[in-house]
């Protein structure tokens, strides 16, 4: 079976801050022409780590879905900034916290069909504290939360925790046998 | 510590078939405004079935990232669509496949931030196959594909498959003991 739409025209509807939107118009494999509607948005990290074998957890107001929820630290990349170092940053800013001890886990687009977001995951080991925390950036208000296992998967079926990057992460921990 | 933003404005910028997109004016804790972008989507459902110890897979195009990929049967609610039916339709669409045994997994959003998309996941199990295929969205181009534990971890690491939902279906699996 042959895959693939052929692009015919591209239209850029909106240049955002953090997202553009596109409208592409497509040929597909019968012939037939069809509008794709596509975010185009810049990859992100996020951390799993574990202290004292309690998860680090931010709680933050996200807007997208106008509820104040806990989630693993995470961020967007910056422009030609490595994955590791983007996650290395983002966690020292939305916790004050660090580690010398850094592993990859997988990485995943949230929604390919109509979104290029990637997620790079990242977990770390022997978090320490730093002498002097790097400034949030000023449009966020966070407040950090360390949860045990038993909290975590609480915080799941009360639906404070509620997103995917964490639920994942959470399932990783399982998955480690710690538990 | 108090959490929220109070919108002052909102912007619609695009209405879309699949998505909309808003710019909301937000006064911030700290007093400061500042914009925030919002993707408005119908909330989704991803099914994880096994049949014969194999996942059920669906190789298609992805338009978001321009690849051909392997999902977990996947797809959008429809207005006033009870969830777990959605489930069932999609998963006939897509694979001709049916169950007669479907347990809840999680739910959860898939970018917080700037969009309110919800994917709720369903197990399914003793799956076979319908007499009558239902007829697949015409413009959708799926094939079928079954993969057991050790090539689905394979395929995570080639990259076919690669998005957050399968990934955390697999993860799942995982903790089922099976393996």
């Amino acid at each position: 079976m042959a895959f693939g739409e052929e692009t015919i025209q591209r239209e850029t509807i909106y240049e955002g801050k953090i997202l553009n939107l596109e409208k592409h118009q497509v040929r597909l494999q019968n012939g037939a022409l069809a509008d794709r509607e596509l975010i185009i948005h810049g990859p992100a990290v996020g951390i799993f780590a574990l202290r004292d074998n309690k998860i680090v957890l931010v709680r933050q107001f996200r807007k997208g879905i106008e509820q104040t929820i806990l989630e693993v630290p995470a961020g967007l990349v910056e422009r030609d900034e490595d994955m590791l170092l983007a996650a290395k940053r983002e966690f020292a800013e939305e916790t004050g916290l660090a580690s010398d001890t850094w592993t990859e886990m997988d990485g995943f687009y949230v929604t390919p069909g109509y979104n290029d977001e990637f997620i790079k995951m990242y977990a770390c080991e022997d978090v320490y504290e730093l002498a002097e925390a790097p400034a949030q950036d000023e449009d966020e208000n966070i407040e950090l939360v360390y949860l045990d296992f038993d909290q975590a998967k609480t915080a799941i079926q009360t639906g404070e925790i509620c997103d995917m990057k964490t639920i994942y992460a959470i399932q990783y921990w399982q998955l480690l046998g710690n538990r």
